[in-house]
């Protein structure tokens, strides 16, 4: 941790928030043989490639009602508890993204107009597995799924070498009525559920992250015309730190974060020297008792630590930085929250550690990356549906903005467009 | 208007809902030369492509507001009017789009948690000129990006031959207090907008639609990483009809969507075999007398007059193709509005003509085409903010979520994420 910069000028801040640049070009042709060879060859194509990269073979990828039956035995009673917790407050918190009222608006007399949220009806969820079987995430995009009324739900999971799949994500899926699930990652699992094979249903928008071939196929099949959620990027923090902070905890939030990947990115921006000093200090403390130390030890090449001590140019510089996450980690908290215009979630006061909204406070953990925090959102409700548009025009409506629509088109040069009012007005005798 | 099928297996349907291609491949190459030179040379690169493409020569690219002040005395008082209705319009209806309200939600006791819209801060509104000048779309775009509290709003819309802008843009730019307008077209002017230049800003989205070229560059740019509204296709109008329609009313709406371009696609899939001849017999007599006829000809071949006579499979029907506007042209349309899954935007009955959303009734004409309609929106105000989430965990709610956090973290092997909850339950002696 060396990178500590001292009120760095802002002419040298565009250089601050640059990410570690992850390079899928070679990728890339790689991964779009993939694509076409599952286009073409379905099933056939997706065995040959989870033999190869996830060395297991399998029969059947539609996992048995048994198979499901059987994990939800063996999940000891304290992660049950924990996973119900967390259920129940994602829940909550999506549940309130919910609009049932349909608010119809009368633009004119005569004229009424609305908004329907409608859910998208085939959604697919890519949960990773093997080593890393983020069964959080399936809570994370199968509850606001459910919530939106998504007609079919499927989930794609890799297995690990034995074929099965972790048994906690086994676990969620029955918790939340989830049936359709199939062993199958990377690339091959985007394949086929972007084109559809005779076991694996195409659907119709892509959710969740994964590793790299995994993000990759997500761009390929998103230029091609399907749907997905986002491009997750490597994970990301900012933590703001002020004289009433605690380095402890600051060090630990900058740590954890750290952990998720070598391409992760940790940001701290401290109101004085003292509190990155001492950072410092906890860092190395804390470190030594973490397994992912040596994960943690690269991906703090490109954490920076940076002194600015006027808290407006603090916060211009982490909007710029647009953070995944963002630890307001002051007493402060709620006050300076107010300066945040760019973030995907942002966490306020000392005890609001990330990883607690990685797991189960209750907002979303699928997050925007690389700084587009700066136009998207994270996953919600209302990434599961579309809004649709209404209008209903009476006789009376027609007459009310008939000749304005008439005048526009005229003056647009579109005289079909005028005419199609105009041969209802004729009608009505106007 | 030969292409009449009568009942159309559902085999044949994924045929049926296909659009007219557009390839963007020889074209890409162009354009990306165009993005690299813009991105390399500025605006000395914007005024050769000006020359070139657009045959002008300018010296500056801003227009002045003596420009915009001239345009306003030269717009016919009865489009001032039709203007300022619309206008009056389309704010009432996205003013409703504004949430204003933020619900906070408490998940478990001491943890709170909220979502908050929060401008896009810089965008570019592209709007298309020369000959077809749609102050239209600045209208359904402007409105909401001002609605949404967009801080810099910046313009980019091609000049005639003369170097000039249409006054009518102009008038409404004024209208909606927009002052930087750019007299820069094409791809180019999404190539100055994604990277900046000299004079024109760099933005964090792009919004608006265009000709092939500008499609092609908001592809682009959108891979690299600027943010764009849609992909703006041909446009499209599904009609359904019953033995309560009009066939003159459904005849000149499919005329006037028709006339858009030689690549726009109509369609009506209609109860009885009557309706659709009458409507062949309709727009047989109402073409003769439209300028645009040439281009409605050559539209009218990718055009279908389907005969469904159950009204279930109709809507079936119609979801499957997912169309950018559809007309229920039906007395009963508020029931049958019901069976709408897919669609951009919906008008109901005999007398909402789909073109009168095009310019005056609200809802906003910006909307997904070529069948994304199943995943996608329109553009609303929506499309100009992101909603960042917030959370405030006291210490109360770190000692009721923390062991859950702990044990959902352990199960997936994440230890420094474990971490950053056991030290602050520590230090609660927890």
């Amino acid at each position: 941790m060396n990178n500590i910069l001292i009120e760095p000028q802002r002419e040298l801040w565009q250089s601050l928030v640059t990410r570690p640049q992850v390079s899928t070009l070679a990728m890339e042709k790689l991964v779009s043989e993939i694509l076409i060879d599952i286009r073409e060859n379905g099933d056939a194509a997706i065995s040959k490639y989870s033999l190869k990269f996830d060395s297991y073979e399998t029969e059947s990828f539609l996992v048995s009602e048994e198979d499901i039956d059987d994990a939800v035995n063996n999940i000891e009673p304290r992660l049950i508890d924990a996973i119900l917790l967390a259920k129940n407050n994602i829940e909550k918190f999506h549940t309130a993204q919910v609009e049932k009222k349909i608010k119809k608006i009368e633009t004119s007399s005569g004229v009424t107009c609305w908004r329907k949220n409608i859910a998208v009806e085939n959604v697919g969820l890519y949960i990773p597995g093997g080593t890393a079987p983020l069964f959080s995430t399936l809570l994370m995009l199968g509850i606001p799924a459910r919530l939106a009324g998504c007609k079919k739900i499927i989930v794609c999971t890799p297995p690990g070498k034995d074929g099965k799949i972790n048994s906690t994500i086994l676990f969620v899926a029955k918790l939340l009525g989830l049936k359709n699930l199939y062993r199958v990652g990377g690339a091959q699992a985007i394949a086929a559920m972007a084109y559809g094979t005779e076991s694996i249903p195409k659907v119709d928008k892509i959710f969740g992250p994964g590793n790299n071939y995994v993000t990759c196929a997500k761009k390929l099949v998103s230029i091609e015309g399907t749907a997905i959620d986002m491009l997750a990027g490597p994970s990301e923090l900012a933590v703001y730190a002020d004289e009433t902070s605690e380095p402890a905890f600051i060090a630990a939030d900058l740590l954890s974060q750290a952990e998720h990947g070598i391409d992760s990115q940790v940001i701290l921006v401290a109101k004085n020297i003292d509190i990155i000093e001492n950072v410092v200090i906890e860092i190395s403390i804390q470190m030594n008792a973490l397994s992912r130390k040596k994960i943690i030890n690269e991906s703090l090449v490109h954490s920076r630590l940076i002194l600015i001590e006027d808290e407006e140019k603090a916060f211009d510089f982490l909007n710029l930085y647009a953070p995944e996450h963002l630890i307001i980690a002051s007493e402060n908290a709620k006050k300076l929250s107010k300066k945040v215009s760019n973030a995907g979630s942002v966490f306020l006061g000392n005890y609001s550690s990330e990883s607690s909204g990685d797991y189960a406070s209750g907002p979303n953990h699928s997050l925007p990356t690389g700084g587009t925090a700066n136009t998207f959102s994270g996953v919600s409700v209302d990434s599961f549906i579309k809004k649709i548009t209404f209008q209903k025009i009476s006789k009376k409506g027609i007459r009310n903005i008939g000749t304005s629509v008439e005048a526009m088109a005229e003056a647009e040069g579109l005289d079909a467009h005028k005419n199609a009012v105009s041969i209802r007005l004729k009608k009505l005798g106007v």
